[in-house]
């Protein structure tokens, strides 16, 4: 490595070392970095088409009937109301709505409010799952096996929650950072057997890009509420609609669960842009043209991962998500990696180095458009 | 009263009653009840200068060099993050900032985290500070006197706080509903008092439009954190700044309490446009025309509050905030002058029927433009 590379490398490093278990920001990045050339963000998990489309709304709103001068000074509603508005687009009842400040409002508060005495957290993660649980509880690891691509193994799981008597158990479908999938059966037979445990979390931040058939549709469990009163479903909207910087997420739960937490707090926890966004969301012709660019990115998405499939010395784990787990076989560091592809290509990749549950090098890697995709591709096969 | 405006004056009042200890918004009037011609909203607690000048730096920006989808897109900045650009401009250490999103977060966290056993709030209030409290703690009130003009009686404050021994005080600074200021060196002697009191909330949401001479400068506590461990101060950015819609605040507290939240949560609480905001907040140019539009509306708004104490049949409680409360002599009821200045002359002001600790009737006016003073104090003129 030449000096000014390896200089670059081990500013990378610290950067990536003080942002504990997450990735720094292009942002930021592009401020303490600016030496670096980046074409590429496939740390960033989200189709890039929906934020075109959102911004294509959002810009002919503020060209005819939207002032930004009252999304930024007025307050926006309060939590019920935006749940009333959100009602109707995700066909679930205002009082199992629960509004929150992106999706990770709703883990700390779900953890923080209903998490007694033990949490199962199937690793790999998406780490606040563990790091935002109270010290006084205790977190049982499930590890789902490279052997079996990750995927879970539903009778094992079962046993092992039965066996741990947990109070809390989180399941990410599909999972982050591998992408495996539980098939809407399947979890309706998981809930069907854990009616015991008092909160089942399903994490469906990435449930957009998943599906069963050829329709592409996605199949959410959100219907299971009425059925299984201990579920909870999490819900990002930062991925599928791809604005991350409005903090839009909600989380579905029982009646008597939402009014423990509205009764004292949570009263203004939404922004200007998120009521916004939460409104558009029940406008049909949105929702029509956002099922354009989902199924567009899907397709594309799947198209990309077969291809980088065929790239020797990387394994590609099986995803229905839009990112893709990577182990780089016979590699020392993927952070070598990462920073290889970072500062001589330009493209800007998640090292799983700090991700608890996996043995050996590991790379996600997310699909962005169709242009981008090929230059990852371009840049990962000029290096394996 | 006509038929016509008696059905309005209903539907007005069944809004408000939804809307709980909150007024429903003038976004939500006007969809709500499309027939009303609402001129000034006097409801709403902000410098509308302050909001012209953000919205300046804004558009400039966004047609130079910000990109309005990067603010969408991607993901904001953590808090620590935040917290250090914020840093600079309140002159305070990153480690004692808790940026969140809105003060009413920071309400919240403190009140669910800090408070145990017993808390005292002074009466007239906002009710968040009583409404959020688990149930399993003690509020007790303590009431500000009419007779006092709702001022602190300092000694007998000590003395009730001393006597009753809770874990958290509350102050607000300017109070709100009524305006009243505790000057800085009274608050130095109050905090030296109370020592022993683990948790010193001061809200300093209002001190932007209070001042303690002719320079009129804000005087702020922050500096005594260094003095008094247990103070705590909480901050809104939605009323000097006039930008409720972008959700920002923070609160200062001892390193250790920062670090006891930090540690299991509010990871991401900040969104585009409040990190945005925290950014220009550093920015001299900005906070040096800032200093011009927040003088400009307390001189405007000082002599709005002269004015307006020459009106027969109302009185003025002194106000160091930029609102003011008036309690309407030998009325019957707030809600029917507020309905009377709504339907009739398009002024929207806040009952205060809902307020606990008031005797009488009242209603609570925002100082707004010049224009829109003026229209308040002509319709005040015309019904009194």
């Amino acid at each position: 490595m030449a000096q000014q590379e390896n200089q670059l490398f081990k500013k990378f490093l610290d950067l990536k070392n003080s942002s504990g278990s997450h990735s720094p920001s292009v942002m930021t990045l592009r401020e303490k970095m600016p030496e670096l050339d980046i074409k590429v963000d496939a740390c960033f998990l989200s189709n890039p088409y929906a934020t075109e489309l959102f911004l294509k709304y959002l810009n002919d709103d503020l060209n005819s009937k939207l002032s930004l001068r009252d999304l930024l000074e007025f307050y926006p509603s309060t939590n019920e109301i935006i749940s009333d508005q959100l009602s109707k687009a995700i066909d679930v009842d205002k009082r199992n709505i629960f509004v929150c400040n992106g999706a990770i409002e709703a883990i700390q508060t779900v953890i923080h409010n209903f998490t007694k005495d033990k949490i199962i957290v199937n690793i790999p993660t998406f780490s606040s799952y563990y790091e935002f649980v109270k010290p006084d509880i205790e977190v049982v690891y499930y590890r789902l096996k490279k052997y079996e691509n990750f995927k879970l193994n539903i009778d094992e799981y079962i046993k092992f929650v039965k066996k741990n008597k947990p109070n809390t158990v989180v399941l990410i479908n599909p999972n982050n950072p591998d992408g495996s999938y539980i098939e809407f059966e399947t979890l309706d037979y998981i809930l069907n057997e854990l009616t015991d445990i008092e909160n089942i979390i399903i994490d469906e931040s990435f449930i957009h890009f998943a599906y069963e058939d050829k329709s592409l549709s996605p199949v959410s469990v959100t219907k299971l509420l009425y059925k299984y009163n201990n579920l909870i479903v999490i819900k990002s909207m930062s991925k599928d609609f791809g604005i991350a910087g409005i903090r839009a997420g909600y989380a579905i739960m029982s009646e008597s669960k939402i009014k423990n937490l509205l009764k004292n707090g949570f009263l203004w926890n939404s922004n200007g842009f998120s009521e916004y966004f939460f409104r558009l969301y029940g406008n049909n012709t949105f929702l029509n043209d956002y099922e354009i660019v989902r199924k567009k990115y899907i397709k594309e998405t799947s198209a990309f991962f077969k291809k980088l499939d065929t790239i020797n010395r990387i394994k590609i784990y099986p995803s229905k998500a839009n990112f893709v787990l990577i182990e780089l076989i016979n590699e020392k560091s993927s952070d070598n990696i990462v920073s290889d592809l970072l500062i001589n290509h330009g493209v800007y990749v998640r090292t799983c180095s700090d991700k608890i549950g996996l043995d050996g090098n590991f790379i996600r890697l997310a699909s962005r458009t169709f242009d981008h995709n090929e230059i990852i591709y371009d840049s990962l096969l000029s290096i394996f």
